[in-house]
């Protein structure tokens, strides 16, 4: 009978090839079209998403002891669906009952059963595209991405390590150590993977699946229960992901409590009485660094994995194409609202100005050329809908409004025109000067952005790469001829933990992070303590247990 | 010209060999032999170890601002050796400044350093033999081998994996993005090891080398700086490490700061200022429970390794060898009276006794068969000096001398003949019953083993298990002759996350623990947190950061 390792086999392989070389490659296909996923794919992902709403959601056989759920969709709507609610204590039972079948599997058993999941989630990517949506407020075609197909990459990309982990040390060995003239003693040796425990998933709002899935992924093929804690605003795109595990543990005749649910509610969150629980040994944490600083101090001894947040910059020193270069940063502040843990904050620029293909250009020219392609980008309604999407949390328009105060506007936010009844904001443009304002030296997450004045090319870099340093960054970006220059800021971020793009124009982006080639935090500063994915975030998800004896009749 | 890399390079690549394998292999001979090391080896190493007492201890350019130092051999005499005395923020200023140049040098630049230190180190093996016996109380060839070679494969074994762990992602890679019928996106990227920061190291009193050396290498070869804090009754075995890593380092061109000692006094520790300091980001920890959950609380956001202590046990449940079996566990009791980090406490013995090759034997047979071994190993005193060695700290006299009271006395712990002016204590063994006593479920460390009697061999396995869970083991031995019985063992010490032996006899003890084949500690239970060593131990030192560009001139 086949099983479900040798299914996938071909897919883990690649993945694991992939991971090795570094290059470009995806088993799941981003682009939303009939002709690869189904001409009728796209009506019925909504469909099945339209069915789920105003109504409680199935998860057979789960554990409730009641019922929560109070999404809105950032573009209207309340969601109207409820889940199972459980106290922490029902759900470490659930997930303690379940685990030593799960930690007893193969670990091609459970590769297999982890890439079953992400097979099916594929399948569903254009319900889940719903889904992310309207918790997120990402645009259809991103949330159809970055929720579905790119979420699924790296929930391969953590599978594939952790099997490459797994199997790393031999199941068995023969240690014979010699004896000068005597016989040698002869042992055998068996090792076996022996999971943590109970494994805690905290999911962000802004990126329920892709921000998750590397955790759930790597936990779950390393033999660990799952508990999944969803942001109380972005349930619905992580309950679907359990309910397919489920069903697939199920299947394949595990506890479907292997993998639970903890939906909460903002005003009586769970999360804290998980994270203190004795039996949650690994964490995977993202989120603000407030409740990050929290987890890790109160997590005991439990592994903890965090992706927190930082203020990314982009240092313009000089470029040998202006208008390239202001359309891709545009582009970068705009998408999805400046609302993702990759977007520029702070753009450095030389008080003097740059040197540029179109001669020199001033401090202003610089900030207003900026300011223009994002006028140019979002010129179109429908367009402009399509790359700002709408504002996850209120609390973000709050930020851009002060952020207003904070110094001289050079292109204002606005709602977009093209979204009726949404929550939504352009990108704003502040400039200040770095020799005297602070407003830019923290996070103010959103479509809000500092243009800052400095003395050169070089004094952005270290303003930049020491502000990484002390309160975080996961991206940065720099514009550059001078190659010595380059190679300073590579240096100087490399340092801060920074990852760092230089010279981007076209379509490609510094927000842009792709599973099996770019390492997504490097855990080297504050933004987090984890990279997506590395040895390290799955080798101390499971330990190693030995037994030996003399081995006899050789 | 050679580099340090070419010149070990073949024993690099035999070590992640035999790391891979698991089978027997080591780079450096336990046997102390003038054939091997030279036949005046073993006199000129005394003449060396004599030539460093009763002065200050010669470490140049070290920073002092004071100088410390009162260690005494357990076998009598003051070594009168003082070392150079700083505050911990002397000691993390002098690491800082060493830190840039070494962090920039290439992995194989690093190990090819790490493993010249090593192999300087093998050749003073004798020397560090007699700074260890007279620091930790080993008899002199246990000090030589574990001290020496073993400690020295320890170190290996964690500089291929650092090694393995820092080249597994290329250097550089493209990425090359279909874009349909349009060109495709090609960047390049680069990526580089970026170490953690500085170091630290605290070693203990019993296995100041063998316990310290697979930190010590894992943090230098990821290109962190190192600060070594010794045990103040062991500084000597450490303090001949650091001056052999600051020689060789200044020879290649690197601050010998990278490599410092933090020698402090009992009264006046400086372990704490040191773990909690903001720039110490790895803190490798072996000691006590007590300590060791200060160390994990106190430590911040740097990674922590550590190896506590816990209660080894062993179960006898049936033997096809009971003279093999009991001539086993006494060496496995009397060696280095019980010190070892993988000394058997407890020996679960059925109520009823055992089958065995002999017939039947009872609990009381039993417990005396053991007893008499040991006897039978110390009669000679020559013998019992160099099995037993010298106690390493007054306090585990006392633990023996409680430990007396706690039960019937099976055999009683006797002073050495053989070793006058000595600390010594040969093992005493001590009956209860393991359905009402609770003595023997604590870790009273040194020459003290309690025999148990349980309703059954699976009894014993579910009270040894247990007592791992929640106490910490390191190892577990299991004498049996059911298959199935021995199947349940395997299972039931896994989960408590424990290497199990089974059916010793011979020359191979459960105490051993081999580098490149036995994976020392899982990790998994109180015990310890960390596997000497895994890639666990070594991927979280070091974080990769990546710098992008679009690639031209394809």
């Amino acid at each position: 009978m086949e099983t479900l390792f040798d299914r996938h086999r071909a897919t883990l392989e690649a993945a694991l090839a992939a991971a090795r070389d570094r290059g470009f490659w995806s088993a799941y296909p981003e682009v939303p079209s009939g002709k690869i996923y189904g001409e009728t794919a796209k009506d019925e992902g909504l469909q099945a998403y339209e069915a789920r709403l105003n109504r409680p959601f199935s998860l057979p056989r789960h554990p409730a002891t009641g019922s929560v759920g109070a999404e809105v969709s950032p573009y209207g709507p309340a969601l109207g669906i409820s889940y199972p609610a459980n106290g922490a204590e029902t759900l470490v039972a659930a997930s303690l009952e379940a685990a030593p079948a799960w930690a007893a599997a193969t670990p091609e058993a459970r590769a297999g059963i982890c890439i079953e999941i992400l097979s099916r989630l594929n399948r569903m990517s254009f319900e889940m595209a719903n889904a992310v949506m309207h918790t997120t407020g990402q645009a259809f075609a991103m949330a159809f991405q970055a929720g579905g197909p790119h979420a699924q990459d790296r929930g391969l990309e953590a599978v594939a390590y952790a099997y490459a982990e797994m199997t790393r040390a031999p199941k068995s060995a023969v240690w014979s150590k010699p004896q000068g003239k005597a016989e040698p003693i002869v042992l055998e040796k068996h090792w076996r993977v022996v999971p943590r425990g109970v494994s805690l998933i905290i999911g962000c709002q802004t990126f329920p699946t892709w921000n998750s899935y590397p955790g759930f992924f790597a936990s779950l093929a390393t033999g660990n229960t799952v508990i999944v804690k969803p942001h109380p605003g972005a349930i619905l795109p992580l309950a679907l992901t359990v309910v397919v595990a489920r069903a697939v543990l199920e299947e394949q005749g595990y506890s479907a409590d292997v993998v639970l649910l903890a939906a909460d509610r903002a005003e009586a969150p769970i999360t804290a009485a998980l994270v203190v629980h004795p039996a949650v040994r690994i964490v995977d944490y993202t989120g603000s660094n407030a409740f990050g600083a929290w987890v890790r101090a109160n997590a005991g001894d439990a592994q903890v994995y965090t992706e927190e947040a930082g203020v990314n910059s982009i240092v313009i020193a000089a470029t040998d194409d202006f208008k390239g270069m202001c359309a891709n940063v545009a582009f970068s502040l705009s998408l999805y609202s400046g609302q993702m843990c990759t977007s520029p904050q702070n753009i450095y620029v030389p008080r003097g100005g740059i040197d540029t293909n179109e001669g020199h250009k001033s401090f202003n020219e610089v900030a207003g050329g900026v300011a223009a392609a994002i006028d140019e980008l979002l010129a179109d309604p429908a367009r402009a809908a399509g790359v700002c999407g709408a504002i996850a949390n209120p609390a973000t328009l709050a930020r851009v409004e002060v952020a207003r105060g904070l110094g001289r506007i050079m292109r204002d936010s606005e709602t977009l025109a093209g979204l009726d009844g949404a929550r939504s904001a352009t990108p704003l443009i502040v400039a200040v000067d770095g020799a005297s304002s602070e407003v830019q030296n923290e996070e103010r997450f959103g479509p809000i952005t500092f243009v800052i004045a400095v003395e050169s090319g070089k004094e952005g870099i270290a303003k930049a790469s020491m502000l990484a340093r002390h309160k975080g960054a996961i991206t940065a970006a720099l514009y550059a001829t001078d190659e010595t220059l380059i190679e300073e800021a590579a240096d100087a971020f490399a340092s801060a933990g920074v990852n760092l793009s230089v010279n981007l124009t076209g379509n490609i982006f510094v927000n842009q992070s792709a599973a099996f080639s770019d390492f997504h935090v490097t855990g080297g500063n504050p933004a987090g303590n984890a990279s997506l994915t590395d040895t390290a975030f799955v080798a101390n998800r499971f330990r190693l247990a030995m037994w030996r004896r003399p081995k006899t009749g050789k």
